[in-house]
């Protein structure tokens, strides 16, 4: 029962974490420091979890993988607009 | 037995794809266009999935976080020294 409130907290915080970086290119419109390869290979391993969630038909992996797939996509199209 | 293979290749994307922001900061020495609060909410999180998979006792949530934890750190005190 603890190890379920640390993983529900785990996955919230790892999920909304990329909303500040979303936020901040929002602002600034600067992507020069950040890595595409990584936001890249993320969204592919994301989008890979969220497929995995729908195979094994578990809400918590698909919700929190969709979150974070939305995001992490759209830090790479922003990367890929402002270079 | 298909989904399995699935998961572990999204964990290893997800857990890998921090290396080439790594390398980026090592080669440019810069970090202004990272969020402060995105690593370090991250890492938080990834804390958190680490003592969940030393709670639930999962060698593979275990290794695959420690491994991000040691990278997102990275990213998060290269970002404090950089500014």
């Amino acid at each position: 029962m603890k190890s379920l409130i640390i993983g529900i907290v785990a996955g919230i915080l790892c999920t909304f974490s990329f909303i500040p970086q979303v936020a901040k290119i929002i602002r600034t419109k600067h992507t020069k420091d950040l890595s595409l390869i990584t936001f890249s290979a993320l969204s592919l391993g994301v989008f890979l979890w969220l497929i995995y969630g729908l195979m094994i038909k578990e809400f918590p992996v698909i919700a929190a993988n969709a979150v974070t797939l939305i995001l992490s996509l759209t830090i790479v199209m922003m990367k890929i607009k402002h270079g």
